[in-house]
């Protein structure tokens, strides 16, 4: 699987005084569009291998906002894998309403161990996520 | 003035399950930086210029995350003007705990005029504040 | 109408260091399905009425929490109507995770009108959506 | 010790389209008081006794917002022990913005361990925590 599509709907909890969604909530949309995208392939974001847990802490990420998403907005969220790694995925995300572009962004996401009181380990892909993932042609 | 020092204390909310500080919240350090600089010119984000209120919407942001923070961390911000446009601003921002690197990331705001029932509409930056903003040499 | 049931997967930026929904979290649930209610009654939270906006700001809140809930966990939520009032309104929620009693609230919202640069006012609940609401006999 | 003062700045992402702050953001406003009573206890919300983690869940909260709070209002928070239990505590919070009352709240936490992958268990608050709280007279 290379790209998947979600929808959200703009909460009013998601707005400021602005009157608009404040910008630092696409990035909770995309992660939550990356982990519908984590269990549609049958995994989750929260899991064990050989009972350590593994994590995904993202070390970049970046939002271009076009348009201002409004409280009742359903956006339609638009993921594809730019880049798969050995040991990150880069996920590509639109955002748009109805034919208003509202956002284009962008994750990069580390497959760590987290082992209690150690530092974060960064290891590679297991092969029965990496086995599902495509990069997008 | 073209840069500017703050500090911010790492709330309990501020962290999720990942016993980290969430990565979108660093946009919201990143914001209250920024408003804190314009109070610092004598300015605020929230003014009014011929009785229409301006702001600053963002139009692209971007943080790479060097190294987790965690609740009762106090994070060292350095913001800088990295480009003093004639209708936006952007700035950049270093996060540092002690000589850890945490986090460095840029965000650019335009200033608008907010007109209720109206579109936003990109403004020249007013000479008031202006004129008190340096691009860092 | 005097009760309505609706469903919210947790998500992670719901969570905390401690491994559970931050406490915080339920109010949103509560408002979001509050809101959800007043749309299956075919209104709003956001309208306008003589051309001025109504609002439902809140004056009390309260809520109990029996068991945590984690990140992943589907909650049934269960609103009912406590208390109709003349511009106000008393809703009671039960979360529950299957058979698990997670939580329970209860929030008053107050039917204001709200005019640019004066005072929040309250105004009685208009009829249309008066007359679509009832109270839990 | 059984009373504690603070304060605390809005900031723009804790307003929403009402143009005021939104009501879910007072409890964590109380959160970080009661956080900062503990540190001024010397202690902390997050330690460990006997090589295991101590935490505070919170069991009960209710907040009554008497007037609305806006970006830029710097709140007073005046904290009170209203009740010292052997294994929880309950915190009352009054919030004014210089003579206007703002919002009252009331939190009950319960001390409890957290060994990973057991149940949440309640445990007699430390001596060494309850040795320096008093409840208010």
């Amino acid at each position: 699987m290379h790209e998947f599509h979600t929808r959200r709907k703009i909460e009013f909890v998601d707005t400021d005084m602005g009157g608009i969604v404040h910008f630092s909530r696409f990035l909770v949309f995309m992660e939550t569009a990356e982990h519908e995208f984590l269990s549609a392939l049958g995994t989750s974001v929260d899991l064990q291998l050989d009972g350590h847990k593994i994590g995904w802490p993202r070390v970049a990420v970046r939002c271009e906002y076009a348009s201002p998403a409004r409280f009742g907005d359903v956006l339609e969220i638009h993921l594809r894998v730019i880049r798969k790694g050995t040991k990150s995925m880069t996920y590509g995300f639109e955002f748009t309403n109805g034919d208003r572009k509202i956002a284009t962004g962008e994750v990069t996401s580390v497959c760590c161990e987290l082992r209690p009181g150690e530092p974060v380990q960064a290891i590679p892909i297991p092969d029965f996520i990496a086995d599902k993932i495509e990069q997008t042609p």
